[in-house]
Order: C-alpha cells, then sequence, then structure tokens
C-alpha cells in the first residue's frame, strides 16, 4: 500500500489529515520538527521523522513514500522573511526531493489565490505570491500533482460538504480545515485527482462527488 | 538610438546609471515614484515617468523602450514583505512587460547568490530566495537577458576595476555600487553581454575587458 509523507503534519490541517489517515489505516510519515510534535502524532498512529524545512530535507524521508503532502506554513504570526523561507522555499526544496525520489503524486495545499497574486487580497498579496512560486515549481517539475486552493480557513467542524466553484461572495468564500484534509484524502485515494488544479470552499457537494463534477466540468 | 527604461532609477545604483547615460547622451526614461524624484533626475538630463511598482505597470513606460534596466529594491529597511512585491513580483511583472512589447535587452542588476540560495549568506537567505525567482523568470521569458550578480554593495566611489570571477575570501567579494552602474551600461552597449549571467566584484580588469573574458572564457 503507498505511503504518503505528510510535510507540515503538525500544522493545523496536517495534524487533522494525520488522524484521518491513521484511522484509515493508510501508511503515514508525519515529518515534525521536533520530539515533543513527533510524540503527539505517533499517539495517532504515525510513523514519523523528525526534519526542519529550513534546512535541507533528508533523503530517507522521502526514500521509501510513494506520494507527498505538503501543508507546512509558517503562519501568520512570523514575518514574511520565514513565509519566504517556509511556504516558498521549503515547498521547492520538497518539491525538488519528490521528483529526485520518483514520487507518484505530489499534494500541494495552496491557497485560494496563488494563481494569480495581482488579483487577490491585497492584504496578503507577498503571501499568494510565495505560494504562486511554489504551485508553479510543482506544475514545471514534471512530478505528478495535485494543487488544492482552498479559501480563507476556519476552525469549525467538517461539513464534509464543498464546493470547487468560487462562490459569489467573500463572506462565502471559506472552508474549515477538517474539510481541506477530507479534502486531500480524497486527492490521495483517487486518481481523478492527479494533475488537477482546484480552489476548495464548503458547499453542497459531498467531497468525492464535487472532485469527481470538478473533473468532468474540465473534460466538457 | 535604443532607449532604455531604468526601473528604479531613484535607488543608489539607478541614480548614478541616470548620470552616466545623460553624460553619454543615451535616450533614457527614469521610472520613479513621485514627482521629487522625477524631478531630480530630470536635472541629470533624464526624461522621466512617475509609476508604481505595487500597482500595475502602465504601457506607456515600456512601448517607446527598446531595454529596460531593472535596479530596483525594497532595501534593508522594510519588511520582507516589500521584498517579495518589490524585488521579485515587480520585476516579474516587468519582465511580463518587457516581454509584451518585444524589448531587445533586459538587464537584471540580481544578487551574487540569487543562482544558489540554499548556499548563499543565511542572513539574507530570504533576499537571495526572491532574487533567484526573479532572474528565473527572466530566463524563462524568452527576453534576451543581461544578469548581473554583484557581491556585497559599498559607497565608495567607482574604480573601472572589476573581476567575474568569485574572489576566494568573503571580504573581497565587495563592489561599489559606482562599478555597477558602469557595468550596467557596458551590458546596454555591448552585444556580447546578451544572454549573459555575470557575478561582479570589483577586481584589476578594466571592466569591458572583464566583460569580453567573461564571455570568451565560456566559449571556452
Amino acid at each position: 500500500m503507498d505511503k504518503t509523507l505528510v510535510i507540515g503534519a503538525n500544522g493545523q490541517i496536517g495534524k487533522q489529515l494525520i488522524g484521518l489517515m491513521a484511522l484509515a489505516k493508510m501508511p503515514v510519515k508525519a515529518m515534525v520538527r521536533n520530539a515533543e510534535q513527533a510524540n503527539d502524532l505517533e499517539k495517532l498512529g504515525a510513523e514519523t521523522m523528525i526534519a526542519d524545512l529550513e534546512e535541507a530535507l533528508p533523503d530517507g524521508a522521502f526514500a521509501d513514500c510513494d506520494k507527498v503532502v505538503f501543508t507546512a506554513g509558517s503562519g501568520g504570526k512570523t514575518g514574511a522573511d520565514k513565509t519566504i523561507l517556509i511556504d516558498l522555499w521549503g515547498a521547492v526544496k520538497a518539491v525538488d526531493m519528490a521528483k529526485k525520489h520518483h514520487v507518484r503524486q505530489f499534494v500541494m495545499v495552496s491557497a485560494r489565490d496563488a494563481g494569480d497574486p495581482e488579483n487577490g487580497t491585497p492584504a496578503i498579496k507577498h503571501y499568494n505570491i510565495c505560494k504562486h512560486f511554489a504551485d508553479k515549481h510543482l506544475l514545471e517539475s514534471g512530478v505528478p500533482y495535485t494543487i488544492l486552493r482552498p479559501g480563507l480557513l476556519t476552525n469549525e467542524a467538517a461539513t464534509g460538504l464543498i464546493t470547487t466553484h468560487r462562490p459569489e461572495t467573500k463572506e462565502a468564500m471559506t472552508i474549515t480545515r477538517a474539510d481541506v484534509a477530507a479534502c486531500v484524502l480524497q486527492s490521495l485515494n483517487h486518481s481523478e485527482a492527479i494533475n488537477q488544479i482546484d480552489e476548495l470552499y464548503n458547499g453542497d457537494l459531498p467531497i468525492a462527488e464535487a472532485f469527481i463534477k470538478a473533473v468532468s466540468n474540465r473534460l466538457g
């Protein structure tokens, strides 16, 4: 069975993803920064690996994994220098390692406006630019990709219901982190997600159905 | 005679470049942020254009220009968010406009470690990453390029003497801003600089000779 490396496993989406994967008995390796974080995730049933995204990434993290999820982020509390070092450069290094180790799918948790930072929210334009170049690097790498671009993240409970169509109002452009984690799981388990870019918002379709619909819409 | 658009004309390198170009009677349009800066550069003999690199760039800035020099930088006094918005995204927008307007040479004032941020100075790694992706965008654009990667910039007087070979010691990896401005001028006036990437340090060769030597070394 495929093993998945989750980078940013101790983040708010990452932890929920690890929990879901453990429940589904999917082999998962959680990359975290320190022993304390590792301890928490081992309790959930994950294999763990300690590595720092700001350093060179170890081959051992990728060598026995078939898939990679990148859901690391420096968060809003640090400076924009960390956004560059983690969200952009960390992702670029992870993609390069995925390519080196012939990973068969790289799921990037991106952001709504990463495709077009110029027309996104001005207050986080610098963040969207970093996500833009991380996504671009993945797209150009040749590694099979799934790029998920959620709207504003909330901490509410999972709804299981999403849409990949951008809502008309800013207020509706939100999605729970729990649902994003479930969308990552869906992407890992269904090959139609390969080489797709999807925006994600809470909506009215079950996740599996929304993904299938997104693909069939693209096929016309 | 070719007209050159200089972006970041009010910067420390930009101003000296405008001065040199005016003395050489080279047609130059200085892009600056406000009327006060424009006034200063007009005194040097430059045509000026007011535009903000954080906004959409006006077609009018590029339409009548044959060449573009990008020497804008947010500087060390603002946050890294401005490094992303100016040094990276501003450069990317300028390259896109240069491509749209079929500019025949784009001279990028880059930085020593932009080619390999991972092994550059740790304290400015985030800056080097931004310069890396700006350079990459230019390289992939199809616009004829000259990428200049100076070492640590100093404010001393021009020496006219440089090297494109990286010195052995960190202490020697410096160059005056005045010499960088002269190297930009050399790049604009000599077609062997087209599609070249050169590091720049103060050294022992006259600028023209150093450039010719760099090219002939590449040709073997």
